[in-house]
């Protein structure tokens, strides 16, 4: 096989045949093809797109390019979840004790995040001891004891799809629905769980921006998940908007503990139980309607919010700040945003409160970025709540007074208002099951 | 400016502008800009093409991106002829004499080949003596002095298409007509001639297999050194068959010869006369009709042949060999192919002519592979020919005998028979010129 012929037929439409998209991958992580007919192909995959076949068996490669975890021991109800990512989303923190709760194996690994807050292994940081890195022997150890373990992805886990990840970020190859699928499943599959679902953030927030692309990617990879033998459903969720009121790590935290408490926002709530009730559909192999009950069960008895404790602690944190998260304290400095005129919020752009919060040191804009974990904003006020002039909107927080004022420009350029009642926007806008496509 | 915005702008089938288009090939050249990056952008050209104005902006950036040439020393009528390459294109050893006997200036720089036989200038190394690398000053001394010189083209002009064509050859970019147009162009803007002639080959030799290709390739070359203030035309000539009746390198200039004395085989007297009555007609601003007359006069008064030798000397070249082309010698073995039934030539494929030319020594398959000059293939018949049982097709030229015998079989496939007379086939499609397009 010659990579040159592999790029001139994709590049006429033609489609990649199994031992050519095996032969390619694994030659390109050991080094054998240079970056610049990978990124020559991944081009060609761009404008061609990758038949389902093709995504799967590129799905495949990516998934064996390196260390693989066998979960077998735990039986049928090893579950993983995986968000595509948004603003304030802290679901993980929420949802993984509720299906923990109701007797599922969460065995989860997380990835760091760039952007505006960090990913869930960063915001779980915030409570002090937290280890994030465990030995396989102590992961296995956790989830045998209790349930549920959330560590940080380990660099041998599908090994290509890093290598190639970073090759399609500086080549405008990232955004291809067959390419991302395939990313994001490859360490699915090589993470081992019997089950997988997926939060595809739809919105201005969201990688996806539409809709349309949402669903595709959505049920491209629900398939891919259920052909490798995978139980494997995802949930479309709006990212037009933040999720819930706060953003930022510390101030996540707190935030997904209301919840866990049977208080926090609404928009938030809904998620967490639409992810939850999948999932444990899923694992523990129930009727949704009987899904659905455990998991508001989990929340309302405190069996979710206990389970959230004990995690916490097995992991090597100190537990007394999940107990009473006003222990981690706010950040040094704040402003206030007040609503200048009376009327209702009409929209609260998603993607510039995020690049707002990581101004204010909440996230990284480079892999080198440290991350101040109590900055973040605090978000009063959404679409469709009404706003008396004088209203504190919003609470900017950082840990130097001078990123405050450009981070307050954002936010009120985020926040546009109506004379007119709004709608309340919708929070999940579909479930894909295997069934259904 | 960021080369990823480019790549992006590109990829949504953008528009560049000037200032992109220089910038990023002043710094790809100066090693500023990743290999996989460009790779990147030339796949996503190759996808939506580049409109004539970027077209132009990428040669001019290309033209510039090393020494360019000036000839202005010389005046009016300086032209450089090139062809996209065929199997037994020697035109340029006769239209530069017949251009230069009729008064034109012809100050040509070659490239090497790669392929079937080698370029100009591995030709014109059969004559014992012959330099094809001068100084500048002896360059222009001889232009000056006989009106006819050319050399192997210098490594600095256009060094960005050299380094981007690299790039191009491994990652499957080659075959995009603006990219073609503007790597071919820039080296003619930068070699400075005042007039630039373009023989267009087509067909399954050349580098265009269809008249719409290649008419594409001919017009939009056209238009770019017009755009340029070149006197800029082009020919599109049959490629289906080898040019003539020798494919070789030494074997080919004994052919060149034959026209130069007023002999040889009828399709290459008729491209190299409308070639040079172009250049004649662009060069010395003569009439079609005049330009036509005085091409075939330079031929039939033996003017072109007498500065073929005086330039063959002029150069270093033995012109005894000139005047007496046997002195060349023929290989050292040969093979016959022969008629095995009567009926007459249907087709003499020339990219598999040109495969047998280059197995048997004649042509390089890698940089570092060494011409044999003798070796080659002498084509007695060619389609529309009369062929009786027992005749000689054609004759193989080898300096090792255990060449002769995978490229006869070869040679064999490329000759293709009807029981019924056949059409002789076109040799010139069409003649480009800028007031037509």
């Amino acid at each position: 096989m010659r990579i040159y012929d592999v790029i001139e037929k994709k590049k006429h439409g033609g489609e990649l045949s199994k031992e050519e998209i095996f032969e390619t991958v694994y030659r390109y992580t050991a080094g054998e093809l240079p970056d610049y007919q990978m990124s020559a192909l991944m081009m060609a995959i761009w404008f061609c797109g990758m038949s389902d076949r093709e995504t799967f068996d590129l799905t495949e490669a990516m998934a064996t390019s390196g260390e693989t975890v066998d979960l077998s021991a735990f039986g049928d109800r090893t579950v993983d979840k995986h968000s595509t990512g948004g603003v304030g989303d802290k679901t993980t923190l929420i949802v993984a004790p509720i299906v923990a709760a109701a007797g599922g194996t969460v065995a989860k690994m997380s990835g760091r995040g760039l952007g505006h807050t960090g990913g869930t292994v960063d915001k779980l940081e915030s409570f002090p001891g937290f280890r994030t890195s465990l030995s396989p022997a102590e992961f296995v150890n956790q989830v045998r004891t209790h349930g549920i373990a959330v560590i940080g992805q380990s660099a041998d886990l599908a090994p290509a799809d890093k290598k190639l990840y970073a090759l399609r970020d500086v080549t405008a190859t990232v955004d291809s629905i067959p390419l991302i699928a395939s990313s994001i499943m490859s360490k699915k599959l090589a993470a081992g769980t019997r089950s997988i679902v997926l939060d595809v953030k739809c919105g201005n927030g969201a990688f996806m921006r539409t809709p349309k692309d949402a669903k595709q990617l959505a049920e491209t990879m629900v398939r891919i998940g259920t052909a490798h033998g995978r139980r494997t459903a995802a949930v479309i969720s709006n990212m037009d908007i933040p999720l819930g009121h706060a953003v930022g790590n510390t101030l996540e935290i707190m935030e997904a503990v209301e919840v866990l408490q049977g208080g926090g926002p609404k928009d938030l709530r809904t998620v967490c139980l639409t992810l939850a009730s999948l999932i444990i559909g899923l694992s523990c192999q129930k009727s949704a309607d009987e899904a659905s009950v455990l998991a508001q069960e989990m929340l309302s008895s405190g069996k979710a919010y206990q389970k959230f404790c004990e995690w916490i602690a097995a992991q090597g944190g100190d537990a007394s700040y999940a107990k009473d998260p006003t222990r981690f304290g706010m950040a040094t400095c704040r402003l206030d945003i007040i609503a200048e005129s009376d009327g209702y919020v009409a929209a609260c752009n998603a993607a510039t409160v995020g690049t707002a919060a990581m101004m204010l040191g909440a996230g990284r804009q480079t892999k080198e970025d440290v991350i101040d974990h109590r900055a973040g904003i605090l978000l009063f006020k959404k679409p469709s709540d009404h706003v008396v002039r004088g209203e504190t909107l919003a609470t900017l927080y950082a840990e130097r007074q001078e990123l405050l004022s450009p981070a307050a420009t954002l936010v009120k350029q985020a926040l546009t208002y109506s004379p007119t009642p709004i709608v309340t926007p919708q929070t999940v806008y579909e479930t894909v099951t295997a069934d259904k496509i």
